[in-house]
């Protein structure tokens, strides 16, 4: 029997508990918030198989010597510190249907709320002013995606549904039918110039930490609004509310922050152009993320190639 | 040479001018804000053979001997008194996709908001307060869609596209494929009670004023949400505040008002589970407006039906 060691947020970890035990009861399923601590390591540690983590706990290698892969429950694996995982440690980050599903909606829905100014009328109706303002037509609205992986071939295959121009930008240049395609630094500069609307989806890797800066934001056209689904160490916030104080950009939909949760007394909280969600954009959801597992558990088994393992060179 | 009366907005009439010139010379376009009336009514009045109007002036087809058919800018033609117009002559209400466009963008960020939270996340945001609720997946979120013409149907093909559960409703039954229809007085309790989110698309006829009301809030199941893009009079809003402040209904988003503009210190402006726009969320687009009304056009003059032709009798 293989075990499968959890450790992430515990109320969906109990939801995963039932739903393999009816999907797959031959592996057996250890919570890390039901092991006991207080005589070091629990014995159960030498025969964990696989870790299913959010943070995954120090020295894995040497604590879990049977460990066979790290699969992290969320989209991305920048939470793991790849240069502290033995090289031979297959790290597979989360392909499932809900969390894809989840991103296609939060970005659709900022996408059309900044299309349709509204923010500018939730703003009036705060001054009980009736005022209607001109409409852009779809086809004339340009939006662009950086990072043309799962979630952003699927967000842009559902904003082509709504005649919008649509744009991506990705390091090798991946671009669904339908999307005109920018790859690669050279070609940055040209793809941010044809964004109304600017979305982030990209990993948080070295390349992308403060990639969101007034330099970017510079090359955008005036009036253009972003949309931030990546990782909040991407942006430089202090340049984004310059970018909106010189009315550059016109406003800013965040669904990620640095730090997390954003402290009370951050700018970024009041400023009038910013709309702040908390991290919820795209969560995975216990039922499709279990069939991913298990569809992965196995692939691995049978030395096939997992969905989603990465390349730790990359970093995503 | 035919003439064509316009009297709406005269910014947009002016836009109308110049693609009917291009696009069809062998027409006289009249903006009504350009004739004079201080001697009566103008001569012109007795060569005018189509009015394109939002509200037209009264006894038109006295003061207009030659008129042949009325045409409305908007989708509706409820601001016409059908009672005063001669039986013999056409009315025609809008058909032309910018209108159908503009109508699925409002009603897809709507019920995208209401589904993802949106209300509540930027209520939390007033308070710097970073905390996340659960997601609903769109298979287990009912949107249902009174009214089942045009606009009802494009926007029942979009949210499709996002996995929702969709129900649509009308008088006669004309149910898109992918959607649970329902027709008739008889179901409507039973429409009503699979509807997570409700959306108004009607026509203000006898029948849906004041239909919006407190019966029909009852039997939305716990929790639901209201888009009202019908028309202001057919809510009555005295009882969605009350459905509101009961918890019955936990919020709405209006682009419709009764009247319009909404008074200044009308109690829905400051309500915090309701959202007002300034009946933007389909406005008839001149590019795409024109094209459809020289369709039109053509089609009387071959003696064909005319898209979008009345039928009195209902008001729609």
């Amino acid at each position: 029997m293989k075990t499968i060691l959890y450790k992430s947020e515990p109320v969906r970890g109990e939801h995963w508990q039932k739903l393999l035990a009816d999907l797959a009861p031959e592996y057996r399923f250890v919570q890390w918030n039901s092991l006991d601590f207080s005589d070091g390591d629990p014995e159960i540690f030498a025969e964990v198989d696989y870790l299913v983590a959010w943070v995954p706990p120090e020295n894995i290698a040497q604590r879990m010597p049977q460990l066979k892969v790290l699969f992290s429950v969320g989209a991305g694996v920048d939470q793991f510190d790849l240069t502290q995982l033995p090289a031979s440690l297959p790290v597979v980050r989360m392909v499932e249907p809900g969390l894809t599903q989840g991103m296609v909606e939060y970005v659709t829905l900022a996408a059309l709320a900044l299309h349709r100014d509204l923010p500018l009328y939730l703003q009036q109706q705060k001054q009980s002013l009736w005022k209607s303002h001109p409409v852009v037509s779809a086809n004339k609205r340009r939006i662009g995606v950086l990072g043309l992986g799962e979630l952003g071939q699927a967000t842009l295959n559902m904003l082509k549904n709504f005649g919008f121009e649509c744009h991506g930008w990705s390091r090798s240049g991946n671009t669904p039918e339908g999307v005109t395609g920018w790859a690669g630094v050279e070609q940055l500069p040209a793809f941010l110039s044809h964004c109304d609307i600017m979305v982030c989806l990209l990993p948080l890797t070295p390349q992308t930490r403060g990639m969101l800066n007034g330099e970017l934001f510079a090359r955008l056209p005036r009036g253009a609004a972003l949309i931030q689904t990546g990782r909040g160490q991407q942006l430089v916030a202090e340049d984004l509310l310059a970018a909106l104080d010189s009315g550059h950009l016109r406003a800013a939909v965040l669904d990620v922050t640095d730090p997390e949760p954003l402290p009370l007394e951050d700018a970024l909280w009041s400023h009038p152009g910013v709309w702040i969600t908390p991290h919820i954009a795209s969560q995975t959801q216990p039922e499709t993320a279990v069939t991913a597992l298990l569809a992965n558990l196995q692939r691995y088994e049978q030395g096939q190639p997992m969905q989603g393992e990465i390349d730790k060179t990359k970093g995503y």
